[in-house]
């Protein structure tokens, strides 16, 4: 369906069902062909491609089709793209949130050894800018898509599940509304798929799973001829998180070689300050640090130890 | 010389040549003895300790001795303080800058094997809030101190370099005036030291020194008696980068299965696009890098591949 809005060509993507894929490849057939400038709403599926529902246990995370998992929208032709361009995607907005759920899924996330068994939440996502994790725990609702990206020059199916040069599993907390992202463009047409919508999550996304959430997410085009970048970047027009920032952080620490299990290290210590001051059981502490916690690197030079700190907001707590 | 200020009993720690030390040792004899709640200045000399000047030449950097870098003033016996406490730093405030400088040492840094000649930068910091990096790009001046820990359990000397479950060279960037920062205690008295006070650092210090640069510090201690920590915590106490914050971020991005080499691209990228955009030599860039430029994990958990981010200030160009 194509309808004309704000001067410009818009084009709304409905029934997912109907074209959902589950990686990248060049040689798949574009849904839809647009000129730069038009810009077009994707209604989103959740990760689990409704695999889960409102009233979901825990159980079945272990039932999961995983062949079937983060499904993503598209491709779109976006006409004049070519190797060598960059394709630029702004972030309008979301609509239609209605609910969302996080799941610690057995083998999978930075503490899998740590939380073996499954765990699910689910969220009210009716209220437009904070739900409830917990009585006396509200998270901000900051939307962004999960995944987002375009074909790869190579031949042939890529897993959705990595990320890579050409955008796709980012999990970047930050693509929010007012955003736009560069997309290093590898085959003629770009290719852009999009999927895995998040109603909030932490740099780093821990436990594996955000805030997941079915919603309607639009974007639009732009292209940049002969700007080449090798990965993607993005433009954050203001403060990253003023909501969370408000009230300042409780910061846990991981040092070592490694940065990956600096982090572990500084997540375990987070779950531990949790459990410690506000009673959480260590399963939703970990959920927690997924959907709000933040981890930064302070600083990667002084050999052989780097450090890693985990960000917790304080504005989260009432 | 002990004064009183404030209702409370105040330290000034005067001519920190006479006791500075550059490692971590148990046995090593007090400089002072307080008690908890009271408060002390050092007069911390720059990492090089005093080895560079305000008018030093890159080529000073190939000359230094590196047995006394980075040297700390202390150690401070706390009085009551035994293993399995929790030592706070209230870090209190800092003053009498005077100039600072930014050094890329051959054989060091993030992107060693991409910089290998010496390159130093010298600030004046005569002014409270910003400083001059370059004409049109001007810091915001954020002290901190980057080496603050107590001696380690374990007898012997322990190098300064590397951050350790005692702290150290931890080159956290938001330990600013107004924060708090949790030390473990591990010998009795904790035997606190502190050194390499940096006028302004990005998340990451990437090329291995931020705005170096001699200084005064203020902080006060309390002890935590049976609070038991792993590594060092801190708080925040409102938005950490405000002034950074305010007119948003370019970011770039490195993706794969190693966090280390990850953020190497996501620098490389930066610097690339600091060269394209602002006239910067690759040089100046990796050195605004280390400066201003915040590294941060925006996913760890869709195998094989991670993602870092490198967050760019707005607002540090006029």
């Amino acid at each position: 369906m194509t309808i004309h809005k704000h001067q410009h060509i818009h084009h709304t993507i409905h029934d997912m069902k109907s074209h959902m894929h589950y990686g990248w490849d060049r040689d798949r057939k574009p849904i839809l062909e647009i000129d730069p400038g038009q810009s077009v709403g994707f209604e989103i599926l959740e990760c689990s491609g409704g695999q889960l529902t409102r009233n979901a246990k825990a159980e079945a995370l272990t039932q999961l089709d995983f062949e079937t998992l983060n499904p993503v929208s598209g491709p779109i032709y976006v006409k004049g793209a070519e190797l060598g361009d960059t394709l630029e995607v702004e972030i309008l907005d979301f609509n239609s949130l209605e609910w969302g759920w996080t799941g610690v899924i057995p083998g999978f996330g930075l503490l899998a050894e740590d939380f073996k068994e499954p765990l699910l939440k689910t969220y009210d996502l009716s209220h437009r800018h904070k739900t409830e994790f917990l009585p006396g725990i509200e998270l901000f609702i900051k939307p962004f898509p999960g995944t987002i990206g375009v074909a790869l020059p190579e031949p042939g199916h890529f897993s959705v599940v990595p990320p890579r040069k050409n955008g796709g599993n980012l999990d970047i907390r930050h693509l929010t509304a007012g955003t736009k992202l560069y997309l290093p463009v590898w085959v003629e047409g770009a290719l852009f798929s999009v999927g895995d919508t998040h109603a909030a999550q932490g740099d780093g996304e821990v436990c594996g799973t955000a805030i997941e959430a079915s919603m309607e997410i639009n974007v639009r085009f732009k292209l940049h001829k002969g700007k080449r970048i090798a990965e993607p970047r993005y433009e954050i027009p203001g403060p990253p998180t003023p909501e969370a920032d408000s009230r300042g952080y409780y910061v846990t620490t991981g040092h070592g070689e490694d940065l990956f299990k600096a982090s572990q290290n500084a997540i375990r210590y987070m779950i531990e300050h949790l459990v410690d001051t506000y009673g959480l059981t260590p399963g939703d502490a970990y959920m927690l640090c997924s959907v709000a916690v933040d981890l930064r690197i302070n600083e990667i030079v002084d050999a052989p130890n780097w450090l890693v700190s985990a960000f917790l907001p304080n504005a989260i707590f009432k």
